[in-house]
């Protein structure tokens, strides 16, 4: 490995998110919260040290492979979650390490989890910096600095599969720095609209960022313990709704929409899968709630709103679904495993996984049927490689273990059902940020024991960054 | 497909499970318990006469498949359950058909769920048939069929595929038949060991074969609603645990010791798992309940014996696990899923199945670390081939996804936690027979309506018969 390189990339982005911190310090100042100035000022100033010692002379040998780019932003995720999480402690807003460390890490894996019970009582640039890591780790922080820093080395693509989520990452054009401009491009048009669209609504000017931050980034921080319920506003759902399902899309189709390449999006299996499931699901848990809201449209109006905080891996809130019944919990509870589109901001496993599951699955039982017949698995219609439906298969059974593992170690815990721990861990690992039972939407992690919180933010981080680089990193230092 | 083949080896399964019908009817006549022969008698006249007309004229073309196989042995399983539920109606046992059909069905598959909450009103000819459809479907009714009939065929080998559990089958000798009376031999003296042990534990004589029979095919039916706890012998536990983890093993391995080939059964890898996660989880249960049963020795004593009988898909119970700590209980829905060892009679996705998957994971972290290695998963040294990889995945996967589709569709039922629906179906389709909450050992499935019935007496099925059986059933009507 080459270990100079490894950690000039860590520095780049170490600096970068440093010097983003200036954004919290901004807020404070405008209302009146001049701690912010040392709660965000300390850790600015260790990272952008820090940043700038690891950058200080670029390395001859440039050379950067997968293993570098698995290895560097691992190291960064968890270098820059650690860090990020002071300020909560010196504001004062989260005194605890272990319960600030669990809520930063929730924040940039955008699983949107919480141990706090008064969100009402965090300070302001407090409550902007929670959001924000879910705007910087929704699209990923090394996409970020690829498209701040300007590159001419079309190596640097491969490093991208690192934060990228999905089986794998269509190149978009031939240099990375540019893909990752046009997939921030993307990302911050499509969140200064539902900014607009929200203030359009009548909702305040911060509470308009706020939310725009948490549904681009898929991850369900509000500002309120009632989430969007809170705004009791049909509109603002709708707004919110439409645009998690969008955020939960490939980005890739949004290129190919601005360059005109309309087919390309229309042939998209997963997109079909993905709004056939949204449809279906919703139309399911309608039926299976109607009763409860006493009528269909309201029924409608909270099931859409769910499904799509869902499978989104959002995890906002307009109902309280640990009173909902077996049928809707168990359906929303697949929609978890199930996720959202790969090359989006969602988490999850997937869907194009899950299509090239099942149809390899399928695929078994045709040849069992008869050994003699060639049967490939197919997506968009041209047949998936071998390689990638290896993969696949590899990666979903390694998620199972590690699901049940965590799922053994948070039982430890005490004082949880089976279907509690389980379903903790299962919106951990898929960056949802709601589960079932005492950990339902109006729930908290906060009653956890740190052990419980300390897995728990690594099954986050393995979800969001999709298992290899967490594991890659351990592996390198034992080398 | 070759149908009257198909239809050939139907009957002679029917035929054989009719002719065996003898047995209960003697077990009531012994007891006096005349209604048994007509309880009884009908049956076995549908079957005896069903096939004969089958089995009438031989076909003149013998050429059998794996697809032959899998239809003819999912058929005769779906037609000897639907007709061998009749004498628990016809005798009163159990009243309602749908009750029976799951009972039936649970006994063939050796899963031991059970609709009754009053066990012990049941005939004694009943509780024979009940426990001894467990003894049939445990090492399988074809494998029973192939040992009696005297075919010089060969290729009726990879018949035997579709009652044998795993994901390859190990060829003892060069004929099927052999093969099956090898397996047969080593299954009857195993089950008369039992027996005589229990016997000398002071268990009555009829108790003794019913409980030899229940454990052998790792089924877990009893004759008391406490099942062995009723009991309360250490000596009797003992020789239940050490016999159901006999069973739970590879019947290969049995073969290899009485031909000497001692080398064979120390190098395999899955009896050593096998061995190892007994032991271990028995000590981490043990630790975890020691504080409820006021002593270590107390703990191992229950820990020992419910681990066993749920690795090994047994499901007797001496302790109410839905009280012991979400740990406990997170372990054994854990070590349900593990399962036994391919080639036994016991359950679940099969430990050689888990160690292909967990060893292709660690493969693909190896080979997304160093793309150009080249790495082979390897099994007691010697590398899987790559067919018998891509088989296990895609099993795992169809498993998942059924399990799913099933817990959303028994949720449906109403009354039940997802925990509950979802352990139900858990314990149905590894065939272990107890499961969480209103499921545990001292619950039932009798309070599920209809529908939820046969949504899992399918899953049992489809698990003991793993999946491709059931599913080409219904493949090859649709052609």
């Amino acid at each position: 490995m080459n270990y100079r390189m490894t950690l000039y990339i860590i520095g780049q982005i170490v600096k970068i998110v440093g010097i983003i911190l200036i954004l919290p310090i901004t807020v404070g100042l405008i209302y009146h919260e001049y701690d912010a100035i040392y709660a965000f000022g300390i850790p600015m100033a260790i990272l952008v040290v820090l940043g700038f010692l690891l950058t200080f002379k670029k390395p001859k040998n440039k050379s950067v492979f997968s293993l570098e780019g698995f290895v560097s932003v691992a190291a960064a995720w968890i270098l820059v979650s650690l860090i990020g999480s002071l300020p909560f402690v010196i504001s004062g807003d989260i005194p605890n390490y272990f319960d600030a460390l669990f809520e930063t890490v929730s924040g940039f894996t955008t699983t949107g989890a919480t141990i706090l019970s008064d969100i009402e009582s965090l300070s302001r640039s407090g409550l902007f910096w929670r959001a924000f890591t879910h705007w910087l780790g929704g699209m990923g922080i090394l996409v970020l600095v690829l498209a701040v820093m300007s590159s001419n080395d079309t190596r640097t693509m491969h490093m991208m599969r690192a934060e990228c989520a999905g089986p794998k990452v269509g190149r978009l054009v031939t240099k990375s720095s540019d893909s990752a401009r046009i997939l921030y491009g993307i990302y911050i048009t499509l969140t200064v609209l539902e900014m607009i669209m929200l203030l359009l609504g009548g909702m305040p000017l911060y509470d308009s960022i706020i939310h725009a931050c948490s549904s681009a980034g898929t991850g369900g921080f509000s500002i309120y313990s009632d989430s969007i319920a809170h705004y009791n506003s049909l509109y603002i759902e709708m707004v919110i709704t439409v645009f998690v399902l969008l955020f939960g899309i490939n980005f890739n189709l949004y290129y190919f929409l601005l360059i005109k390449k309309f087919s390309q999006v229309f042939k998209n299996e997963e997109l079909r899968v993905y709004l056939g499931l949204v449809a279906s699901a919703t139309l399911l848990i309608t039926i299976s709630v109607t009763k409860m809201y006493g009528g269909f449209f309201h029924a409608l109006r909270k099931a859409f709103f769910m499904v799509s905080s869902t499978i989104t891996s959002t995890g906002f809130a307009t109902a309280d679904i640990t009173k909902w019944p077996a049928f809707s919990q168990s359906l929303l509870i697949m929609l978890m495993f199930v996720g959202s589109c790969a090359g989006s901001t969602g988490g999850g496993m997937k869907i194009s996984r899950w299509i090239i599951l099942v149809k390899n699955g399928l695929k078994e039982i045709k040849y069992v049927m008869n050994p003699r017949a060639v049967v490939s698995v197919k997506m968009d219609g041209k047949p998936v490689e071998q390689d990638v439906v290896r993969g696949v298969t590899a990666y979903a059974s390694l998620f199972v273990c590690i699901m049940m593992a965590s799922t053994l170690l948070v039982s430890l815990n005490g004082g949880y059902s089976v279907q509690e721990s389980a379903s903790g861990v299962i919106t951990c690992m898929n960056n949802i940020g709601f589960g079932l039972g005492q950990f339902g939407p109006c729930g908290g992690f906060g009653d956890l024991n740190s052990f419980s919180k300390v897995v728990l933010s690594l099954d986050m981080l393995i979800g969001r960054l999709e298992i290899y680089p967490i594991f890659l990193i351990f592996a390198v230092r034992a080398k």
